[in-house]
């Protein structure tokens, strides 16, 4: 195993373990929303926001502790996204990472208040003293998240998407949805790093400029493996986006120039970590790993 | 129109005129979100919550600006709940203020989004530094109110709520499960207030006892109000509970005692403000309407 994997496996097991102790199951008959919390977040996945936000809090010397548990909130707002996100409303996909999807184990009821609950812990975490012990940090955090999260990020993109699928889309059009949906919580993982750090100005331009490169790179990573991947491989349903007619980076563009696309933003983010001299090694190769991943 | 009347109805149109801001429509495909947004936020109601916010931020000196954001933040919470309680999956409402509910009004994606949007930017507001020069203030904001939405607050009560239609309940547990419900959210109100104005623990405990007996005096008013109410004063559909079969405190107690407890808990929500002096008027008089109003 290089270093980068074994980094990647060992932020993803730490955040786990913070995730099942932040989601502490009780006795009781509303035990039923801690279980289906726990199902979303601790069921699998790559962990690559969280891996984002403790290699990126790292840069500046950020104690484990603060960044592990910050790692936790994004990734209980994109758990909490995905479960939203699938819903028979939704996208209504049965399958997410291999396993029945919340509102299928569950109901719907149960999935769209575990998500609600989700989204809120996450705050909770965010907001307290145990992440960080400066409030003028952890309410920066919460700002960063609340935008990253809301209506000019996460959900606007998804509404978005949604307003998509009536019309034909563009390049420049399909950039932005992607922007908002995949790319602002990405961005906000990287930003946590530096929010935590406090770090300067610079190193912070320089952070966001690699964030808004690798979150569009994989988002056209993503939509090449909806295309050459299998469901087995990827964990959920593919060929979905060509099955609905709906407008991708690869429809657009096709797979090469994608692909090429996708490179060439990959180089660019790894150009703009120079700023930071070797301490940035583990998210240069982040970088690469986003677009040659097979699932 | 009496002093307390005249105030309720200058915040209900001050905490709007926030919302209004807050909730600032753009141009573009992503517009729907925002409108569904201001559909359900901008669509009346009493703004209760709202009120507790600012009353007992007044009863501290707080600046009016700090209060009324924090006040459209609460309401923005209590808004995205009903929008999600409305939905298909939930209780399967049409009807909310005497208007069609969001996800009729829109779709059920919108509707979903709406609220999830809602809820995000509750968490902006109150993090922003508009809100309050003092991040320490804004995190403490922050946290309560994550406490107060979430798990072991309101969402965990509506999940109480949907498991308890299986089984008989007494009232002990309904009394548990409305203080998670609704009570969470009508305590952290009057708590916030505290937090703005950096209140003592005794003024936080006197404030704490009034929103625990004022929480649960709505609830059974609520319930009184389904049970005898018209849905045209009610402004959405009456003897649901009942055609339901759903436990409530109407059911458990009958209609008088429960209105006798109502009315208890609302003296005792009274004397426990009598540490404020005359300065707790408005909450005293907000607590005899919330069990005599008829709407």
């Amino acid at each position: 195993m290089t270093d980068f994997n074994e980094a990647m496996s060992a932020t993803a097991e730490a955040v786990s373990e913070v995730l099942d102790d932040i989601l502490e199951q009780t006795e009781g008959p509303e035990n039923r929303l801690l279980e289906a919390m726990r199902y979303s977040a601790l069921g699998g996945g790559k962990r690559i926001r969280p891996f984002l936000v403790v290699a990126s809090a790292d840069l500046f010397g950020v104690a484990r502790a603060s960044s592990l548990r910050t790692a936790a909130a994004i990734e209980m707002i994109h758990c909490y996204s995905l479960i939203h996100d699938d819903l028979p409303a939704m996208d209504d996909d049965d399958l997410r990472r291999g396993r029945p999807t919340a509102h299928i184990k569950f109901d719907e009821a149960t999935a769209i208040l575990a998500g609600d609950a989700l989204l809120t812990k996450a705050f909770e975490v965010l907001a307290s003293a145990e992440t960080h012990s400066n409030g003028e940090v952890r309410a920066d955090l919460c700002l960063a998240y609340a935008k990253a999260a809301g209506d000019r990020g996460m959900v606007g993109g998804q509404m978005l998407d949604i307003v998509a699928e009536g019309h034909d889309v563009d390049v420049p059009e399909i950039t932005r949805l992607q922007r908002m949906k995949t790319g602002a919580l990405i961005s906000v993982s990287c930003e946590s790093g530096a929010i935590l750090g406090r770090a300067s100005a610079s190193a912070r331009t320089a952070l966001r400029g690699y964030a808004h490169d690798i979150g569009l790179a994989f988002q056209i990573a993503d939509d090449l493996l909806d295309v050459e991947g299998t469901a087995e491989e990827v964990g959920k349903a593919t060929g979905k986006d060509e099955a609905a007619g709906k407008a991708t980076f690869v429809s657009l563009l096709g797979a090469d120039r994608a692909r090429e696309q996708a490179n060439m933003l990959v180089e660019q983010a790894v150009d703009q970590l120079n700023f930071f001299g070797d301490k940035a090694e583990l998210l240069q190769e982040l970088a690469r790993f986003i677009v040659n991943r097979r699932s």
